[in-house]
Order: C-alpha cells, then structure tokens, then sequence
C-alpha cells in the first residue's frame, strides 16, 4: 500500500428532509482491505439504469443547482414517500467497476497485487474499493479496465434471463427495450447458443441494431402490425417466458396474450380458462414508473413478477454463478462488450446538465465514470 | 340400469357467429358409463362463479329473450373476440354436483350403486354423468346431495390456498371477496388450522359475517383507513401470500404494497431495491374484468399470477390429492357447508330474470341446480 494516499474522494448520494435529493463528493479516509478483501484502486465504472435509480431515482436533474462539490436535485413533492426510508442517509453508489488491485488482506492472494479486475458489490464510484475476493473477477490480459467496467451487471443479467428460460421450459425468449447495452449482449448470446429470441423495441433504428447483429425477430411495438408480428413469433419459437424493462403500462399484459393465444392454437378442445401452459413475464426495469397492467385475456396460467439479478444468483448454486462469471471472462471483448455513450469523471457528475444526460435513459445511452 | 331412461336432457351453452350466447336444453341419449366410470343420477349442482365464466361470460342475460328452451343473451361487440375460439360449439356446463350412482361398467366398484355420491369433471347440468371413478366422492350417510353438490370447487380450492401458504413459506394468508362461500369455508379452515387470515370485504355487513365466524382480520376496502389496518395486519402476521377473487383493479397490487411495507419494516439497512422477501398475489377469480394494475411500490421480490384449481391440482402427488379430498368429505357439513341463495331447475335458469340473478356476483350469493 506504498503508493495509496491515506484519504480518497467518493460520491454519496442522500435524500433530504426538504424533499432534495443531493450527490456529494467527499473526502473520506481510504480503506484498508478487510480479512479476505483486495483493495482496488479503481479506473472505470459504468453508470447503469440500476445506479441512476439510486443517484436520481425520481428527482429531476434538470432543475438542479451545483454548489461546490454538492449537486442538489429537487424531488416532485408525490414522489418523496418513495425517498422516506433513506432520508438523512448517506448512501455510496455504483454497482460496478474495474481497475487494479493494489493491496491485500492477509489471506488473500499476494500474486492478485499488480492486476486488473472486475468487481461488484456497490459504492464504486470512488477512487479506492475493498472488495470481498468472491465479487472480484481478474480480466483477461488484453482487457484494459474501460473493456471490464461493465463485467457483472448486465452481462450475468443477461446469462440470468437464459437460465430462468432453460428453468422455466421456453424454448425462446421475448425481451423489451431489446436494442439496449443489455439486449444487444442477449442478442449475441442468443445468436451464440442457438435460441429464438424475439425482441421488441420501438423504433426502426433500434430494429436496424438489431438486425445487424443477427436477430431473427426485432418487432417494433409502435407499428400496427405489432401483435400480430409478436403472436407469429410466439407460434414460430413456442416462447413463454419474456423479461420487460419497461414495467409501467399495457406491455408485459401484450405479452403473455401473444403468448396465450399463441398457445390456444395448440389446444384440440375449447376450455374457457384458455391454455394450461404457464407464461411467465418478468419485469427487472421499471423504465415507465406507471403501473403494470394485465388484461384478462391472458388467461389463467400466467404471472407477472419483479426480477433481481443479486435475488437470482442468490437462488442459484455457487457452481452455476461460478460457470457464468467465468463464461463473461472469457468473451469479455466479444459476447459481452459494452458501448459508451461518452466518459466523465466524477467531478463533471455533479453538472447538472451533465447528471440528466446520464439520465436519460434512451436507448443505447450510456456513460462511464472515470477515475 | 333398468330404471334409467334412454333418453335425458342436458344444458348446453353456445356462442353463436350472430353476436349471441345461446342456453339451451337439448334432449340427448343417456350415456352408458365407459371403463372405470360410474353413471350417477344428478339430483344438484351449484352454479359457481367459474360455472357463470362459460354459461354467461361478457354475455348481458338481463337483455336476454327465450323462445322454448333457449335463451339466447346478447354479447358487447368489443367482448364478441373473447368468445371466437368456442364459436359454434355446444358446451355442456356444470363442473360439479352430487347425485346417486345408478350403474358402473365392468372393473367399477359394484357395491357403488346406489350410492349418494359428489362428482367433479364438468357437464354437470345434466340429468345423468357418466363419471371416472377418481372424480367421484361417497358421501358420508348423513350428507344430502344438495349437501354435497359444491363438494370440489370450493373446498379443493380454499385447501390448496393453504397448501400454497405452506409451499410459499407464508405464515399467514390475505384473502379478497372473503365474505362469499369459499371466504367463510377459508377462515373456518384457518380457525381449524390455527393460521392467521386477513379477509378482505367492502361493508361491514361483509366483514360482520366474518367475525361471527372468529376472523381475526376482516378489512373493509372502502374505509380511509384500509392500507394502514392491512400494513399492520401484515406486521402482525408476516403474511406474504394473498388470493384475490376480483383481479381487475388496484387491489393486488395494494396487497402487496403493504406487504412490502411491512417487510420493509424488518430490513436493517437501505436498499432501493426494497425487501428481498418475496411477496405473491394470485388471481384465482376475474370479478372485475379490467386491468390486474401493480404499482412500482411492490419493489422488486414481487409476483402476480394467475392460479386455476385443476392446474394446481396437476402439479401435487396423488397422496396430496386424496388427503385434501379425504378432509373435504369427513368436514363437509361442518367445515365446508355451502350455502344457498335459492333453488331452480334448468328450466327455471333459461328465463333471462334468473339467469341473471345468478350472474349478480354478489358476495354470498349463490344458486343451487336442481334435477
């Protein structure tokens, strides 16, 4: 630790008593890693869907104000309840990062000293992290630290929604706002193991992404001829298991009626309760903040649920989570590249104008934060 | 099979190309009891609200006209789509009742005939069935077939609610439109079973009905202070498995708001993302046909489903099977005892005025086909 500066800058996020919430950089003392933990001294971390719920969640960055090192973002009074349980709470943030190992614990691997990780397990946006050794991943040799920046979040979300479709029986997959960092991941690994995945998006430039990496169905949801397109697709592929990003409105309910009448057509007698095979939808977004609406025409074998990546992997077994990280290892720079929208440091965060563009949650948008 | 006649009537439901759905009594050979099956003499049968799904649907009785043994009861052009993959066909109706046995094919239980028996299976409004033996259930001597004609539907259905419970790892269950015959035949279960019940009704005439039978919880919806007293419900029991008879609505997704607030309560540190405890609602009825609508503040461990009688029974071992059916018939007076609006015969159900009485759904109120 010869070279580590005893004090570090790190961004905290907290909601306040007057309905603001603000991002902060501070100066705390750097940590020192813990029995079995490796210190990072960190390069890059990807500002994920998942982080901006925890930096801006439903404050609106637009109207901030920065002052010094604070950036001070009013909360639409309807939407503080939602802030309640964090109030006065200084909370880190950034699910993951990359850079290099620059310490250890004893106990912990002296030859890890000197290489370039991967790591998980929240507030990475500082310049150092400890990290326990289980959430640390080393990169390939020809990976530099912006290449594994993004190596857990949505590459095991997208290896996740695979399993959950080989657990629950569906020989295909449907997946919304599918020409994402995360969507066009799904569509390599699709491609690579040979499953139908029928994506939905909502814009013919966002089905010409699609079409360029091999897709075999990319439905744009705008169209009139759409639920059709998707019970056509659902006939050709038998899908019964779909993962939405968007949540609020009539999308997951389109969906599993697709599915269902897809499967009615397979039924040899007429049972009002419609058809016995279970479709499944799950909602592990929630781009539209509006309620998720399920029509009755669904049927009667069907669900709706949340999906959380870290409740997933907690499901499954060390082995599996173990044979999916290091799958991600190994197509790194292929299967599971990211693209950036642009970089920015932690002090350009803090502009207003900069935050809502990290915000803004377009398609294909995404920033990483440098170090 | 000497005194059975040749000939006998049957109910039969159809939707017709014209926008219509036809009742009518159609006058059929009497079957003869195939392998294994027992010929029972229907003497009642119950018109369930999953029984008025097929006999009425989106169909309006009260603009219903009979001419001799049809009724024929219009339906709203935008619901003709729900009905277009049963279009043209006869439908016999009634999934249960009770009756005598009056003859069994060979390898059936000769000392059967005679027999006070209940029956599940469908086209039950018939003046003979001719059922598979693992649908049938011997009445105990004392039990009348109006006794035992709602033997299967509801009893099998509030029991697998509490296989549920247990198989979800819920230590108590929430329960919508709980004052109706299932509701009642629940909270006597749950006083039975020593298990928490948060019944769910709109007036206190409902929730009266409720605590006469020593219901612990009995919320009325429509009070100001409903979300508070079922928050502190779900404190006070942990529930995190409900039933909802009426789907359509915010009401699912309120239960499991506050289920999540209550969970919430017990998390030591802040995260975002809300409890990792997983909360389940499932729709086992439609009384309200709009939108299941489930707003963002279930969190993320969250699910809504479908849940149908038959397909849950499919998926428990036979053992688990007979035990529930074993409780049903040793409990049926007491336990599980149906209570009835009133009595018609087919015929009577043809007149567009009965019809749609039966179809009310209002709570407590159900009707009894008599043979």
């Amino acid at each position: 630790m010869t070279d580590t500066p005893a004090r570090m800058r790190r961004l905290v996020s907290e909601a306040t008593k007057d309905g603001a919430l603000e991002l902060r950089i501070e100066e705390v003392d750097t940590p020192r890693p813990g029995p079995g933990e490796l210190l990072i001294k960190l390069e890059a971390a990807p500002v994920n869907p998942s982080d901006l719920a925890l930096l801006v969640g439903p404050a609106v960055p637009e109207e901030g104000a920065r002052e010094g090192d604070t950036l001070s973002m009013p909360v639409p009074e309807q939407a503080q309840a939602f802030l309640s349980t964090r109030l006065g709470q200084k909370l880190g943030a950034g699910n993951e990062g990359a850079g290099t190992v620059v310490a250890a614990s004893e106990g912990a691997p002296e030859g890890m000293i000197g290489k370039r990780v991967a790591a998980a397990g929240g507030d990475m946006y500082a310049e150092y992290r400890s990290v326990p050794m289980q959430l640390v991943m080393p990169l390939p040799e020809s990976a530099s630290a912006r290449d594994g920046a993004s190596s857990f979040v949505n590459p095991m979300t997208a290896l996740s929604m695979t399993e959950v479709m080989k657990r629950d029986g569906s020989p295909a997959l449907v997946h919304t706002a599918a020409a994402s960092n995360l969507g066009q991941m799904l569509q390599r690994i699709a491609k690579k193991d040979g499953f139908p995945l029928i994506n939905i998006v909502r814009s013919p430039k966002q089905q010409a992404i699609l079409k360029d990496l091999g897709a075999d169905y990319a439905l744009n949801l705008k169209e009139e001829s759409f639920m059709k397109e998707l019970v056509a697709a659902c006939d050709a592929t038998g899908a019964t298991v779909g993962f939405d990003a968007v949540g609020g409105g009539d999308l997951a309910g389109k969906i599993i009626t697709a599915m269902e009448i897809s499967q009615q057509k397979k039924m040899t007698e007429y049972s009002r309760y419609g058809s016995s095979v279970h479709k499944q939808v799950y909602v592990y977004g929630r781009l539209d903040l509006s309620e998720v609406r399920v029509p009755p025409s669904v049927g009667m074998a069907w669900g709706v649920g949340g999906f959380l990546l870290t409740n997933f992997l907690a499901s499954i077994s060390q082995e599996q989570r173990m044979a999916m990280a290091m799958r991600v290892a190994s197509e790194l720079t292929t299967t599971f590249a990211s693209h950036y929208t642009g970089e920015l440091t932690m002090d350009e965060l803090l502009e207003p104008e900069a935050m809502a563009k990290c915000n803004a949650k377009a398609t294909g948008t995404k920033y990483l934060l440098t170090f």
